[in-house]
């Protein structure tokens, strides 16, 4: 293992101890829901996202714990939620995840959609609670700006709607144009946020805010390339999940826009802009830079 | 019309104006999901929860514009969300609600599901912005104390997972704590968030803060008991939904645990009790009065 590789599941671990005591089950029948959101969110990932909440805030000086961890947990929380609903039999029917049965596979589907739910309103009440910063408007900051990044305006959900209705686009549709904006909501905005997260943590100068965004939009659509070209050449084995799902669907993605040469090329320039927009930072930005790399390297 | 029921329905005129604004609809094929959220807030309703917002408010002397009234499209949005995903096919499989096809069967099911996402959503994203109170402590604690009511430990999701839990529960439970408990976390913690955020909103002292939250907590009681009692003996054509469905499902209500007659007292003297609770506040509070005596007299 490379040592960024190292850093992220040594991250990992530590971060499962962390957010297991968001968990605590309640004594009544209610508390399957507990059980299924819990399930979820304890089903391994790499933790990317809280991890470049932590890092980010790391060069701002905010203490990891609990700022960091807990915004990086209501974060997490966040993601979860999202792959829970996705993978509902309405959704995209899916029965794997990471290895293991989806959520609504292992409990049932009206308990998955709870599950999606509870982990979504929990995200918000561990952001606005005071553990996460003792200034109220960098809490209710953090609260407005994941709402909108997550939301149904130019956010997660829009992009989720628009890759359902990707399946069925029209002939005539500018796929190019349409598969950049399902990125950028679909996965960009949180990407995005989880760095800017870090900076609204630590009160940074809007340059240097502004240098973690441009990072993190640049690693957003690299991941994402990635995520495609996994989808044709990973393995199954250590992706968990069923591949050449794309293909299958007739989905257009990067790889089948640009070719496999090309997209591999693309994400490659994305990870050495992303890398030179924390140039401001200088060695102190490190780690996020191996993660740039690391990033486009991964096999899972 | 009484006065109560002329003044419940100017409100709603009022507010339904409103509340419209939040939902513009984007030029991209991810409309669907704001067309969905839309359809199903602008729903009709009565419009309880941000009427006892606006009016509790007042007693603490909060501006009705911006501060009540986007804490109370913020609560009305959430109070959507919990039905569009309620009326699921995995949960209670409604077809109709207030007269109009339920969102999964106006759009579809992945829609469906999307819309309540962005409904629970974008509610924290109101209640986070500065229009709600120009102190970031107050915006945060509204934020923290909705998820925490709204969720999956003692809050609403609990109380949904229980309701549908209570539809197989076994012979020996105890129907009566059963039910309790389902009216306390589906429907009372969110009446008691409407006028417990009107506290909130004006910084009330807690002796006034309690007091509301006291005659939310028994209007929360009455007003599921007189639910109860509609489904078994309102009008249809009024109420716009299937009735007869609890008594159909074998389902334990207040009805069905203490017979009409009973039930009809219990409410009474709540709504007695809730009264009492505003002696503090003496004329000032007449309206919410009124409302807790409608509560029980209505027909819809």
């Amino acid at each position: 293992m490379t040592d960024i590789q190292n850093r992220l599941k040594e991250f990992s671990l530590r971060f499962n101890d962390y957010i297991e005591q968001f968990f605590p089950l309640p004594d009544g029948a209610e508390k399957r829901v507990v059980e299924a959101m819990k399930y979820s969110v304890m089903n391994g990932g790499k933790r990317l996202r809280p991890f470049l909440v932590c890092e980010t805030a790391k060069l701002f000086d905010v203490p990891l714990f609990p700022a960091a961890a807990q915004t990086g947990a209501a974060l997490e929380m966040l993601h979860s939620y999202s792959l829970i609903h996705d993978d509902l039999p309405a959704m995209d029917n899916d029965d794997l995840r990471r290895g293991k049965p989806t959520c609504h596979k292992q409990f049932d589907e009206a308990t998955a959609i709870l599950a999606g739910d509870g982990l979504l309103t929990q995200s918000f009440e561990l952001l606005s609670h005071k553990a996460v910063s003792a200034d109220a408007g960098v809490r209710c900051e953090l609260v407005n700006l994941l709402a909108n990044a997550a939301g149904a305006y130019n956010g997660m959900i829009a992009g989720q709607m628009l890759d359902l209705y990707a399946e069925n686009a029209p002939q005539d549709t500018d796929c190019e144009r349409l598969i950049k904006r399902i990125e950028e909501m679909k996965t960009g905005r949180l990407i995005r946020y989880a760095c800017e997260a870090g900076a609204i943590l630590g009160r940074a100068p809007m340059e240097e805010r502004l240098a973690v965004i441009n990072y993190a939009r640049k690693i957003g659509v690299a991941f994402q390339i990635a995520d495609d070209i996994l989808d044709v050449e990973g393995s199954q084995e250590l992706m968990g999940k069923t591949l050449n799902k794309d293909a299958a669907q007739g989905k257009a993605t990067f790889v089948s826009l640009y070719g496999l040469e090309k997209a591999r090329q693309m994400a490659k320039e994305l990870v050495e802009e992303a890398k030179a927009s924390l140039g401001i930072f200088s060695t102190r930005a490190q780690t996020l830079k191996d993660l740039a790399d690391f990033i486009i390297e991964r096999r899972s």
